[in-house]
């Protein structure tokens, strides 16, 4: 057990130091070739890696409308109601965030307007791997419904020759995507991003990946005009804030809920309560034993740290410091705490708020900052499907009083031909 | 003159495509090595540029308070009143855009919240040049102060042994920015986001720049965790969509006070009528003797193009394929136009609303997505200085009834331990 306040700085600095993520030089020069062949090439480069990386022997690229409609007859009742209430409560949550055009009269005569407008085209990719990922088609694809854009593309790998899974259909179709391309990493992105004969163009991609998707979005970031992705990637991670009377069952299995999600996943405690990091220790090896993927928590949890406090104004200040992608408060009363928190992705509040109910089900979104950046980037949100522009209109009146500022202000600046604008239009207004 | 209907797509493509703009691989090689002095010998680095780039004799980081207290004093009653109308006229656009919290309950015993906190620390940085830009001071500071973040520190280069700008030092006042420090370039957006003794370290920067500038924003936006930019920067820009009955003076001017920016600026004009365009080319050739700047404005023009276009219509349609920074509207009526603005950064509408209107006074933001980049990006607003995160607050019986989404959906992902967290808490209750 570790005491914050017996650590030198620089042990304090380690502990909420994050292992280092180093994008090899060998995956970006895959990505760069990868991104060159899509756009040469196009689908047959997709063809290509379906064949090669997902080991598919007769690969296609665009799923047939039909089978997106078929999808809820494939799923157990159990999962297709999940499913429809992940779909019903993340809408609540995102609906309400809908933006609203803003006019104001800064002066007499001139009227300024804040206006939303959904992105015209929008990508999202969800990863393979082991099991289908319908959660994070629904975070996705709800805020792409809601914000109404014109073109919406799933991009998504399957592995070998299985069928794609009806569960990521059914999500998809819940939120009326009709576009799903079976393909996957660094190809499926290149190719949303650059556009294909098979995939639509879009100009902004969601959704997390490996190594190879993440640096084919921020390559593509920096290289396409026109074009952004949703925000920096790093591994997942959880901070638990808990008093001397939290349930120590509860800790671990929110430890490991988030250990699991990978060997690089960080985990921290910190509790007033010596007895509490003690009884979360042995729940902790008691509730590893019985997950199917013991070694990837296991691993998790060497990077990890359960750390006494002095106090609970003490915890909070640390997780300001750490900025945690996830902040779970199992205390008595969080309320008076609750201003105190500052640079978390999203916080869960009581001992009957796990990460879990967050990842799948509240409402809120799951695509969170982390990796220190939920310091100066959101939680993902219905505005990362909108871009605001703004529009004034002035009338010659409203421009006469503006020229009392605007002119002075181009000339200290050295700016003729931006006083000669107004100049000429109150030249003309004379002469009216 | 063009006519865009006789030319084939091959040139209209052309058209509209910017100058390519290449960073060079010396840029890049010289930020990196400023980064690298900035971290191991903080401000004595910048000294040292200061010296050496801004050829200050005898250089100083940090303007003393007093300095900034008593500039309006060097200021002309006109200067000064023109800075307060333009800074009342911001403020009130931008506080308009003040965000609320917003909670509700996505199921019964469900509570979810999107909260929205300043982002802590803020830099602003202000490019140097022939004239000081209070301007561009009063685009960022207005923003910095209305979110309440708590450090804002101002970075800008003075030139040779002269003194800072009053101009400067009274927008930034207005503005309630105390930190300010004399220095640019690279050196001083690499002290901003790793911080000095005399710069504080701050999670995100605004502001536009040199080539040199906008390479350190960028190499460091991938690099410092926890650290962002604004949004990427490319050469100024405007496209004017005028009528028959358009006043061919109001349009050259504007198109002059976008070219006098760099000679790297693009201006199109868009117009139903081809005397308007004769007009306009007319009056381009008187104005443009009359500037300071001619050669500036004059070597942009070479970028530009006048376009006859078949119908208002059309040119809507490729302006929204162009994506403008600044969208001026010279024509009778915009109103059964404006819903077919598209991938526009600032509109301004009518004879009477000059794009420099915007730049300084009418109150909204001049710092604006430029390059196509208004495809996916926002004009700057309030919402850039905060981070939005949520709250979930669930109840036992809440987190029984989302249990049929979690349960099978953690099943269905292969996420044992999610499944998990909620069942220890299901467990619990039915002990209770």
């Amino acid at each position: 057990m570790i005491r914050w306040n017996e650590e030198t700085e620089q042990t304090q600095q380690a502990l909420l130091t994050r292992p280092a993520v180093i994008a090899s030089k060998a995956v970006e020069t895959s990505v760069l070739q990868i991104i060159e062949e899509v756009k040469a090439q196009g689908d047959q480069a997709l063809l290509k890696y379906a064949e090669l990386f997902d080991k598919r022997s007769n690969p296609r690229l665009v799923v047939p409308l039909q089978e997106i409609n078929d999808s809820a007859e494939q799923l157990t009742p159990e999962l297709k109601s999940a499913i429809e209430q992940a779909y019903s409560n993340i809408k609540t949550f995102h609906q309400a965030q809908l933006p609203q055009d803003m006019k104001i009269a800064t002066a007499p005569g001139v009227e300024c307007e804040l206006k939303y407008q959904a992105i015209d085209a929008i990508g999202l990719y969800v990863p393979g791997g082991s099991a289908p990922l319908p959660s994070s088609v629904l975070m996705q694809g709800v805020c792409a419904q809601l914000s109404g854009a014109r073109t919406v593309v799933l991009a998504t790998p399957v592995n070998g020759d299985s069928l794609i899974s009806p569960a990521i259909l059914y999500a998809a179709k819940l939120c009326g995507i009709t576009t799903i391309i079976e393909s996957g990493g660094a190809g499926a992105i290149a190719a949303m991003a650059i556009g294909t004969p098979s995939v639509p163009k879009v100009n902004k991609i969601f959704g997390p990946g490996n190594s190879y998707v993440t640096m084919a979005k921020q390559l593509l970031s920096q290289t396409q005009t026109g074009f952004a992705i949703d925000m920096p990637a790093g591994p997942s991670e959880v901070l638990i804030i808990a008093d001397e009377r939290a349930n120590p069952e509860f800790i671990a299995a929110d430890l490991l809920s988030q250990a699991e999600h990978g060997a690089d996943s960080q985990v921290i405690l910190l509790s007033n309560s010596a007895q509490i990091i003690t009884q979360t220790q042995q729940a902790l090896n008691k509730q590893l034993k019985a997950l199917s993927r013991t070694e990837i928590a296991q691993r998790a949890m060497e990077n990890s740290a359960l750390i006494q406090v002095d106090s609970l104004q003490q915890a909070f200040e640390i997780s300001a410091q750490y900025g945690p992608e996830h902040l779970i408060l199992q205390i008595a009363d969080a309320t008076p705490y609750l201003p105190m928190v500052q640079n978390a992705g999203s916080v869960f509040v009581g001992d009957y708020t796990p990460e879990s109910a967050g990842d799948y089900a509240s409402g809120t979104n799951h695509v969170l900052p982390t990796y220190g950046y939920s310091k100066v980037y959101s939680s993902l949100n219905l505005l990362d499907f909108f871009r605001t522009y703004t529009v004034q209109s002035i009338t010659p009146q409203g421009l006469k009083s503006l020229s009392s500022a605007i002119l002075p202000l181009a000339q200290a600046e050295g700016l003729d031909a931006h006083a000669n604008a107004v100049s000429v239009r109150l030249e003309a207004m004379k002469n009216d």
